[in-house]
């Protein structure tokens, strides 16, 4: 018998040798359909492996990060059994679970596969699913892996398997396809009913450009076709709200071929958005004893091999700056730390002087391969809204629930009402990979799990996956339609006070190391306003949209009059612009629903005698006539109450 | 006879051969004896110099720059006068009049000269000076100057007559003392009056390190006495308002070795000045139609390449940054104009568009050798309050009188009443040197000359002195002790718009170049900042200084009461902090004035319990108590008031 112990802690006993599914089905026969894999001893094995010792136990489901992977790696190899039978001399290479799918990489040798072909493929993998083939694992040495694939032919395979261990190697089959892998996999292919393949594209074996150019085929499937088509409407919709086209649309940013990919251009409406947003943070900020600083956008390299961030970013990145004489080199800033560093070193620093919060909107460059830029979201350039906090190690608590207090203040004013945060922590086992006393991982650990618990964060711990510097606590926020977003972070760091020789004199007047917190709510600018856009459809927040309002005259008869409500408006610090085009009004409001702007003030005859302005609502419609003060009173009470 | 035209428009003859000093005697006595040299026709000569021919003539005194420096050239021959006869084997290099006073550059061989001889050759030139020894100037040729310094055995002379065309050397004599020089110099030794040798220094020989150091003896000379006596009052005053002593006074702004040279940190009270600084103009920017937009520190070489910056900056500034893959090259930007110049193309303009005008504090990169950096004045890294104006020729005018009054506007808010204003225009005889329509520099010029005229600034006109791209108008401020600095500029540029191929539809359907205006009103917000410092000698004007109150507590008792009156000026948006020292009232009060804090607010039993504060004024002392609300609305009434 072996005992196992569930996430609610209750104990059972099962016969050695039952497997996740085994277990599942004594519980009930609903939970055993359900489950894809099991999580035993932290981590993620098939369902249907026998488990012959005591642990602990966590059924994963498609509800579970690891239960969609398992579903999607599975998926993978339905679809290289399906293209093996039609293209029987295919190679694989790799096949892993990504975000949303999973892709298969292979090498076609003569042939070609289309876009045309997809469907073919699809209809093969729904064919194999239907027969409900199971997946089975088998571990085998090293050479009867190695003859396997000589056998085959494939040099990919064979070229992993060089870098494997001997008694670690394991086969899944499934159907008439064996393949070389880790797992897990899911009980059968029965489970997947809804397939669809994406689409084709290049990608060199190891993602080296010296490397041959495979074939990748992307796909996604799903427990149930309901699943799959609001897939579809979302990836529809995505595409809409794409930042990249909304960019252009409102005129907020440009990329220049002369400046460089991934350089971003703020048009003057994005920069006039841009600052807000800094204006808006930045007074939060000051209010919570953050004290601006501003450094330069390089530094000697001898800041950053004292930081490690010349080891780190050197090779990769941008090169160091030469200069025509004495011989110094600079770097462009990769990150600020090393620079606010310097900052604390300007003036010694007494315990009564700490926390001590230097923030500064600092733009940093790191080098991207132009095949990895993305609009805003993976640029060569962006701003971090970056502050670092030198404290005590009893100020970390309380400064981490002052930060968190912070990023949930920017998320609710800027509509994200969806997210959970994740607390990165040490690996259980290997603690050697770590700098900074035991004690103090100790205390940070607990002063975040403390600080979130107080705050009453929706929270998931990891494991292994702080810095090597110190723990962490990242948010991961959900947008309009469903997508997850990495944007804050806080981090403590033990790594950088050290390099620094940072130094407070405590109240015994013996000189300590300070902690230092690295934090940034939006994480950089370019990425925020890309989510930001994409979360609403470009339809951004009052307070913030460029043009907040747009006159609409029905004639140019009407345009003295336009012209004085813009005053009065423009004078209460209200955004306002005039459609002084000769277009029918019908075609006006059309363009300016097309803009995005939240309100249309139409103005004719009537309005004019009456004084007053027809207000149109963006999304909702007429609101019928209101005297220019009233509609300026509403907008201001309107944008006051989200900043409240 | 020959025909004289005077500045203000009268024609007089005289004999042919008549000097500037005769014809000041015929006016009066007391006039030749304030003239030092004469332009005439445009060119500064020796007032003792023989006129042969019709042309304008202006006699240049101790109150025009021309006459200054002919003053001081002549004293640094005075100096090297002196120093022969006490180092006979001293080779002369150049010896030129500078901005305050003059230098000679000299090698003494073996010799060598302290401090402490500095007084010895000082009084040696009042000796000569007392003399009267005439300036004498004689045309010599090619040969007779390289014979007569072969024969002194100076190779510096020699290297320079190496460069000069024969028919155009003149050597100039006083006393025993023979200099390979241009001129022009006073009639006589006997004007100098006054004499201080300031100090001495290194310099290579024509600035090069391969070359050998010479000895720089700097020195300073007047009519009178009393002017010695001023300067050196000035001076003193000017080491105390080093705003290098300020910036570390009052914590302003920091350098750090690791980060490098020549880039300053910005710490929080200096970060808040300068943004409080930005976020003024900013305002002011947009209240006049200009539009933020927001660029990249770096950009592709080509883009430099477009511009011609890194023809003209390449080789001598920051070299190309590297990238790991894909062979790109990257510059830190120089200027902003090329990024401004690709936001303008990002979409298509019409006449109707223009004028459009972006704006953008922009930080820059320019490489300055290490010895030639000085505090915030010369630095490596400095951001620009840059903006560039694209508009039709016939709108040139127009946006110079609103650039104008901008400038005007940040001149008077921030204290500045004293400037002129130089007109940079073409060379009169050498148009060729110039890009760009003749029709257009015309209009430009006559614009700039006309909108200076219609805004009543006091200009004067400087042949020669545009940039080959476009005429400009520079200001020149005048400080608190009486020093001049450049501050604003704006520049008319026709090159850039022909170099991107810049193009707007005209109102008869052609296509068009606009006109381009660069144009800075502060400059640079660091330079801007040092000058604004040593003006007010770091009395910051109440709206920019980063504490604007010191509360005041006469001891611990009082401090709650201190914290309520700091909450209520503190909700009032007035930068308050408490000295919660424990240290006597007076001692308080005397630190507070050091840090130069506008107002101290003693709090004590008698405020406490009427509710009031003791108010005292930086330099001023006392006003008596007054409510804490009172305060408040007189702090603000204040700070409306100057930036009304």
């Amino acid at each position: 018998m072996i005992n196992l112990t569930f996430p609610d802690g209750a104990v059972r006993s099962y016969d050695d040798g039952a497997s996740g599914l085994d277990v599942a089905k004594s519980i009930s026969e609903g939970l055993m359909r359900k489950v894809l894999a099991v999580e035993f001893n932290g981590k993620v094995i098939d369902a249907f492996q026998p488990i012959t010792e005591d642990g602990t136990i966590k059924f994963l489901t498609w509800d579970d990060e690891g239960g969609k992977s398992t579903f999607w790696h599975s998926s993978a190899h339905l679809m290289a059994e399906a293209i093996q039978e039609f293209y029987p001399d295919t190679k694989f290479a790799i096949g892993p679970p990504i975000a949303n799918g999973f892709y298969y990489d292979i090498d076609l040798g003569d042939e070609k596969i289309t876009d045309e072909d997809l469907a073919k493929i699809e209809k093969k993998m729904k064919e194999h699913a239907s027969k409900k083939e199971r997946f089975s694992r088998k571990q085998v040495s090293k050479a009867d892996a190695v003859a396997y694939f000589t056998e085959k032919n494939d040099p990919y395979k064979l070229e992993l398997i060089e870098g494997l261990e001997d008694g670690n190697i394991t086969f899944y089959t499934q159907g008439d396809f064996t393949d070389l892998c880790r797992g897990p996999h899911i009980p059968n292919t029965g489970y997947i009913k809804a397939i669809r393949l994406m689409n084709i594209a290049g990608a060199y074996w190891r993602g080296d450009e010296k490397n041959k150019m495979l074939t990748r085929i992307y796909g996604v499937t799903f427990p149930s076709n309901k699943e799959l088509e609001e897939h579809l409407a979302m990836l529809e919709e995505a595409k809409k709200r794409d930042h990249r086209k909304l960019g252009k649309e409102l005129e907020l940013f440009a990329f220049s071929e002369k400046v460089g990919a991934g350089l971003p251009l703020w048009l003057p409406k994005g920069a006039m958005l841009r600052e807000r947003l800094q204006q808006f943070l930045q007074k939060a900020q000051i209010e919570s004893g953050y004290l601006p600083v501003i450094t330069p956008h390089i530094g000697n390299i001898n800041l950053y091999k004292t930081s490690g961030h010349y080891e780190k970013y050197g090779k990769d990145s941008f090169q160091p700056i030469k200069t025509p004489h004495e011989g110094e080199e600079f770097l462009l800033k990769p990150m600020n730390c090393p620079h606010h560093c310097e900052i604390y070193k300007t003036s010694p620093k007494s315990y009564k002087d700490l926390p001590v919060r230097y923030a500064e909107f600092g733009t940093v460059y790191r080098y991207e391969q132009a095949g990895e830029l993305h609009g805003l979201t993976r640029v060569r350039g962006f701003t971090q809204d970056d502050a670092h906090l030198f404290c005590r190690p009893d100020q970390v608590k309380e400064e981490f629930k002052k930060v968190i207090d912070l990023v949930l203040y920017v998320f609710n004013s800027l509509g994200f009402s969806d997210f959970t945060a994740q607390v990165s922590l040490r690996d259980k086992e290997d603690r050697s990979k770590y700098i900074g006393a035991e004690e103090n991982w100790d205390i940070a650990e607990n002063a975040i799990r403390e600080a979130a618990a107080e705050r009453g964060l929706r929270t998931v711990e990891a494991y292994g996956e702080a810095a090597f510097y110190g723990p962490k606590l990242d948010f991961m926020v959900k947008d309009a339609i469903g997508r997850s977003w990495q944007l804050g972070t806080i981090q403590v760091d033990y790594g950088l006070p050290e390099r620094f020789e940072l130094e407070y004199v405590d109240s015994d007047n013996t000189r300590k190391r300070p902690v230092m917190i690295h934090r940034a709510p939006f994480g950089s600018m370019e990425r925020f306003v890309a989510v930001l856009l994409e979360h609403c459809g470009g339809k951004l927040p009052l307070w913030l949209v460029p043009t907040q309002v747009k006159i609409l005259p029905i004639s140019d008869k009407f345009m003295d009059y336009a012209n004085q409500v813009k005053d009065i408006l423009h004078k209460q610090d209200i955004r306002v612009e005039i459609d002084d085009r000769q277009e029918k009004i019908g075609k006006k409001i059309r363009d300016t629903e097309l803009q995005k702007i939240p309100y249309m003030l139409i103005v004719g005859e009537k309005e004019m005698e009456s004084n007053t302005v027809g207000v149109r609502k963006q999304s909702v419609g007429d609101l019928g006539a209101k005297p220019v003060e009233d509609f300026a009173a509403h907008i201001q009470q309107e944008v006051n109450e989200k900043l409240a």
